[in-house]
C-alpha cells in the first residue's frame, strides 16, 4: 500500500486531509476514489485509509483503521557515527533509514577532516531529515529516524553509552567481537559508533572505554567510515532476529 | 604494511620488483630501503617483504617470508545481483569487496531496466575489476573478488545453486528468514542473489526454487537493490563468525 507521512498534529480518527507534497505525490501516483493508502505519523503509527475525494490541491481520506507500523524493528538501534567527508553522511543516513535504524546521531572526533560550521548546520539538518524521511517512506517503515548533531566526541559518548549494548568499533581491537557483545546478554537498545576516514585516536578508544562502551572489531577487513555502520547495523538486525 | 597486488608470474620466493602503477604508489608513499611492505597475489597468498633499492620507475624487493593472507573469510560468499542502474552495480562490488565477499557476478533478470551492450562489456568489466583490486587494497584483503557478467538469469541460477547454501531474496517472502537457512546445517560456500529495481517477478522467484535455490527475506522493510545484497553478505558474515 501507497504511503504518506504527516504530521502528527494533522491526523484524527476520522477524516484526514493530504496537502502539498502528499496531495502531489498522490496526483503523480493517480490515486482515485476508493484507493486505499496507508497514513503514518513518523513516530510508528499508521492509519489504514480509503481514498473519499481527490481535488486539486488536496485528496481527502476517511479513515478505517489505525495500528502500530508492522515494519519497525523490536531492537532500537542508533548509529552514532563521526563527521565524515561530503555526501557519505548523506548515503549512511539513507541506508540506515532502510536497514531499520531509531536515530542517526553525528559527532565531531579528533580526525574529522569535515564538520559543518554552526552557520550551515541548520540548514544541513533540514536536508539530512528530509533524506531520512524520504528512505522511511521508500523501505516502508512506519518511523522516520531522527537525524541529530552533537556538539563533542565526550557528549556522544555519555549518550550512547546508555543504551544496553553500547558498542564502539576500533580496527586495532581484535579480541572481542561484536557477536561475544551482543551475545553476553539481552538487548531492547544498541549504540554503534564508529570513527571518521582516519579513525579514532587510542586516546578517544580509551575515553569511551572509561564511559562503558565496549571496544569491538569488526572483521579482519578494513571497512571504510561509510560501511562500517551499515555493516555493523545490518549485523544487529540479523542477531536480533529481523531476517 | 601497505600491499600491492602483483601479478602472480611476476612472483618468485626471493627477490620482487615492483613497476609501473605500483612503483608510483611506492613513491607517493615515499618507500625508502629497509621498509616493510606486503605483495599480495590476489588469490589469498601474500609475500613479506623489505624494500632493497628504490629508482625511477622501478622498487626491488627482497623476500623475508611467504604465507596465507590474514583477511580472508573461511567462507566464500558469492553475490549475484541482477544489473542495477548506472553506478550502483560499481558501489556493491566496492562495498562488496570491503566485506569480503569471493565473487561479485552480474546477471539480467526481467525487469532489469539496465544491461550493457557486448560492445561496451569489455571495457565496463576491466573498470569493476579496478573498483575490485583497489577495494581489496584498500580494505587489506589478500584477495581480489573475480566480477563476473552472466548471459541469463537461468545461467545465474545454475551456477548459485552449487554452494551449499543458495539463497534467493524476495521481497514477497515473509516466513523463511536467511537465519533459517543458514543455520540449517554448517557451510563452507554461500550464494547471495538478489534482484534489480524493480524486483524479480513471481516467475523467476519459482524457477529459483525449482533450481534449488532457498527464497528468503531480509525484513520487514523494502530494501533497495544495492542496499539488500550488503545487509545480507553483512549478516552471512556476522553468522559466520567474522566480527
Amino acid at each position: 500500500m501507497v504511503r504518506f507521512f504527516v504530521k502528527p498534529e494533522e491526523l484524527n480518527n476520522q477524516f484526514i486531509v493530504l496537502t502539498g507534497q502528499n496531495a502531489a505525490h498522490a496526483k503523480v501516483l493517480r490515486l482515485r476514489a476508493g484507493d486505499q493508502v496507508l497514513v503514518c505519523d513518523g513516530l510508528g503509527k499508521e492509519w489504514v485509509c480509503a481514498v473519499s475525494d481527490v481535488s486539486s490541491g488536496q485528496v481527502s481520506l476517511v479513515v478505517k483503521g489505525m495500528r502500530e507500523s508492522q515494519a519497525e524493528s523490536s531492537v532500537r538501534v542508533c548509529v552514532y557515527m563521526a563527521f565524515p567527508k561530503a555526501d557519505k553522511l548523506e548515503h549512511v543516513i539513507q541506508k540506515a533509514t532502510e536497514l531499520g535504524a531509531d536515530e542517526i546521531v553525528a559527532f565531531p572526533s579528533a580526525r574529522c577532516v569535515s564538520r559543518p560550521d554552526e552557520k550551515s548546520l541548520q540548514k544541513k539538518l533540514e536536508r539530512w531529515q528530509k533524506i531520512a524521511s524520504s528512505a522511511a517512506e521508500q523501505s516502508g517503515r512506519g518511523k522516520v529516524p531522527s537525524v541529530l548533531v552533537l556538539k563533542s566526541y565526550e557528549e556522544a559518548l555519555s549518550r550512547a553509552s546508555l543504551a544496553d549494548k553500547a558498542i564502539l568499533f576500533y580496527e586495532n581491537e581484535q579480541a572481542v567481537t561484536l557477536r561475544m557483545a551482543l551475545q553476553s546478554g539481552p538487548y531492547r537498545t544498541v549504540s554503534l559508533m564508529t570513527g571518521p576516514e582516519g579513525g579514532l585516536e587510542e586516546a578517544e578508544v580509551e575515553k569511551a572505554r572509561k564511559t562503558g562502551l565496549q571496544v569491538c572489531t569488526l572483521g579482519k577487513r578494513i571497512l571504510r567510515c561509510e560501511t562500517a555502520p551499515l555493516c555493523a547495523l545490518s549485523a544487529v538486525m540479523y542477531d536480533a532476529g529481523e531476517f
